[in-house]
């Protein structure tokens, strides 16, 4: 079992309307709404992989109960922790052509209810092969909550991935997770590389293989940093990879994150060495940028994708 | 007691945001959230104004939960029958200066679940002084609801006020409400009023009067057309009226007509007659367009608005 752990998730919801009167009153042709957050999505694909992934977070509210029997209607088993306040929603209003997104705040989560789940988290750990923490900490849950989460991994001898951003990241990394997923502006704004080099090194070059490096010494096993269309670069302690895909991919890029974090998962709990894994990793990302939603992938083209993907030692 | 029923009803939510970036993901600063609905805004007018109302209608799912929440926050008797579907939300995004609503559709009610509601409405009828019957059907409904529901109040000794329009008006009537509340637009569509003369009857000139003449035939005791800031005018067995706020009034005309519904109910269940009700009714919807929500008045307004009113004889 892969244990994936969103603490701010949310209802993910689209209203899809034929065209956008704005300033007006606009008639929603239909609306759909899934359970989101990336550890959802992580789950998602986890399932599609036919691994078995296990939900747990915080939800609550009338909302919260929409994502819980959106989990269930999917069949995803959901470990959830209740708290009083409502899940939030995101909102997408899409025309067809072109779409608008609005991303409520998060609820915010009581002392008390951060340390009921930081306990059930506890119990959790002892079935999982690995754990997933994703995503951005909602109001009330303390900034190191990421590194408290890994050392009880670690603790219970349960590897654990880290796909967080700013504080979440940099503070979780003291815990020492055993992979951490930023992305090329993630890493440069935890590791100061964005204002050391004027920009995120999005190429792979040294800047990039510095930045690692650093997140390695600050606590991280292995680093993996997701660059679009470039690929990834893992910097490890066995070695230091690039694996691109076969050619340039073009899509809705939402999930594909979270598509590299599930086989790099995956892989960890499989054993499978760092080049299949990163291959895997490139090729399941662009296989997720060719399905409409997050949590999803083409198969098929997850298969073309494995196939061409060139993995590179870089040193 | 008076009885609002609101059969598609709302959880009406608004996303305040500094401002709209169209095309791209927007952070909403703030998130609001009310039980909407026509009759849901004629009962918390009811409310304001010292009078009992009892909530009805169906809701359903997680947001039906969110509405009988709001009701219960604000202090109004729910008596909602529940139905199996999601009830509807209608969200506007407000910047400010501008706005933009989204509607969805509304629930898919079953036969069943209907046929409970109106066993539940009848029982309802005997503690009732009143009943007003607002809004739109939502799918599933029959058409003739309203006529069914006039009926059963008829029946039961009960005066209804039902504010419809479309099929929903047209095939009301026939159940003999004691009074219909159409504006100018409802009136013409509903009598063909707006393919005899053009245009719709906004003056209420001879073409206003002859259609709520003809609605009259179809089975409503009185026609209260309401005309916005012309007023209203209401055609009843006792005779025919104008009414008309001292000044144009500006502001937020949602729920305008709900505040003219609630002072016409206020108004039958007290006996006032005639031309004391309609400078209610008028003194009332235009303290209601100097109030942000609907469902709200300005009572300092109310009251001087109700100095001001013109009523005239027609005849």
């Amino acid at each position: 079992v892969i244990l994936t752990v969103t603490l701010n998730l949310a209802l993910d919801v689209t209203y899809h309307v034929p065209g956008v009167a704005w300033r007006a009153a606009n008639r929603v042709a239909r609306v759909d709404a899934h359970a989101g957050g990336k550890g959802v999505n992580v789950a998602r694909v986890l399932q599609a992989l036919g691994l078995e992934a296990v939900v747990t977070g915080l939800a609550g509210g009338p909302t919260g109960e929409a994502v819980r029997a959106d989990l269930a209607a999917a069949g995803l088993s959901d470990a959830l922790a209740g708290i009083a306040a409502d899940t939030r929603r995101t909102l997408t209003v899409a025309d067809g052509a072109d779409a608008t997104g609005f991303w409520e705040p998060g609820p915010r989560v009581t002392e008390a209810e951060w340390r009921g789940f930081a306990g059930a988290f506890a119990a959790l750990l002892r079935g999982a092969e690995a754990v997933v923490l994703s995503g951005s900490l909602p109001d009330g849950v303390p900034p190191d909550a990421y590194a408290t989460l890994c050392r009880d991994a670690a603790a219970a001898g349960v590897p654990a991935i880290l796909d967080a951003s700013g504080d979440a990241l940099t503070r979780g990394v003291e815990g020492g997770p055993a992979i951490v997923k930023p992305n090329a502006d993630e890493l440069a704004e935890a590791t100061g590389g964005a204002a050391a080099t004027g920009g995120p090194p999005r190429t792979g070059g040294a800047a990039l293989l510095a930045a690692a490096a650093r997140l390695r010494r600050a606590g991280a096993g292995a680093v993996v940093a997701s660059l679009g269309s470039a690929g990834v670069v893992a910097v490890a302690g066995e070695g230091r990879w690039r694996a691109r895909p076969p050619e340039e991919v073009r899509g809705n890029p939402t999930g594909a994150g979270d598509a590299v974090v599930a086989a790099l998962a995956a892989g960890l709990v499989a054993g499978t060495p760092w080049p299949e894994r990163l291959a895997d990793a490139v090729a399941l990302s662009a296989a997720a940028v060719h399905a409409p939603v997050a949590g999803r992938f083409d198969a098929a083209a997850y298969a073309r994708y494995r196939t061409g993907t060139r993995v590179e030692r870089l040193d």
